[in-house]
């Protein structure tokens, strides 16, 4: 398999972490974030809406979105449970994750880390760190008395929910009124197999 | 089962949709919109985020989010395809639905057709329009050639996907220039079971 990525990208991490875990054999293609080269028709030859994180499973099959490339990786392993239930859980979680965390930590992120808050984008950034507590709450609220996101065993619903809200540090966010968060992101961490986003 | 829902929303009609078509019986609980319910300390003791759509499958076990509703309706049903990587491009196509139908076709007719375009929402309504012909030309040019978002056959993408896309015209977003996505959405009211939305 190979994975078309932006290296310091969260959606990338994700799909990276899962790769690592459910035991993948995988080559990394780094793709530049100004230099164009997601608009190539080399690339748009492998993924026509030019968008990464793209996971080509084999010549001519390819997958785009995180979250669908986070199910096509745990399907049939430990990182997703078999039942419809729970299954629909995680769906309901990653959905969380598109909805709730990336408009909130994830733009928050992209704007102090990559851009170092230039003038014209403050706002957006005071408003995507302000939103970015909501969502943590209803997080922390949820690991009360939980281990897991999703039927007490780390799946891909986690993996997803790791990426960006572990960075929320980048983001100038603290964590430390979620200690619920803050536990679980040990446990995460603290998993078979995992890796970190840099490096 | 139990659909607590808006009815003339979109999101709940997707489940709705789904449920018919899936063979489930179920009973619908409306909520209203203005009146507070959704807070109601017996709602919010069913769901406790207190959003809608929710669906009780039965006493203590809820789902929420019509992603993760259309999931659990699909899964063992001709409505979900049972290779993972179908699975996932499901997932993907109710993605790019939560990412680019909602912000733009669903907002769009919500301020128009439930609030009729107030004063202070016609830039935000007038930009929610303008950026829904990117999803649709994305929608456009997938279906060229297919007849179906996935694998060639009808499933819960198409069901999600079509909640809000046929229901443009209430946003005054005209979809003649889109005519694979007409003939798609033509395709999708003609399945067996179809209901919709009003009535």
């Amino acid at each position: 398999m190979k994975l078309y990525e932006f290296p310091t990208s969260g959606n990338c991490y994700k799909v990276r972490l899962a790769l690592a875990q459910s035991g993948h054999a995988f080559e990394r293609r780094e793709m530049g974030r100004n230099d164009g080269s997601v608009k190539s028709p080399d690339f748009l030859r492998v993924s026509p809406s030019g968008r990464v994180p793209a996971l080509e499973i084999k010549p001519g099959q390819v997958l785009v979105e995180s979250s669908a490339i986070l199910f096509y990786l745990g399907k049939g392993t430990a990182l997703l449970p078999e039942d419809a239930f729970h299954q629909a859980e995680v769906v309901r979680w990653m959905s969380f994750e598109q909805d709730s965390v990336l408009p909130t930590i994830a733009i928050a992120r992209f704007i102090k880390k990559m851009l170092g808050v230039p003038k014209d984008r403050e706002g957006e950034y005071a408003a995507a760190r302000a939103a970015a507590s909501g969502s943590l709450k209803i997080m922390e609220e949820h690991l009360e008395g939980r281990s897991f996101f999703v039927g007490e065993r780390y799946s891909i619903a986690d993996v997803s929910l790791y990426a960006y809200t572990h960075l929320a540090p980048e983001a100038a966010i603290d964590l430390s009124p979620y200690p619920n968060v803050l536990a679980w992101l040990a446990r995460v961490k603290a998993q078979p197999k995992h890796i970190e986003i840099y490096g």
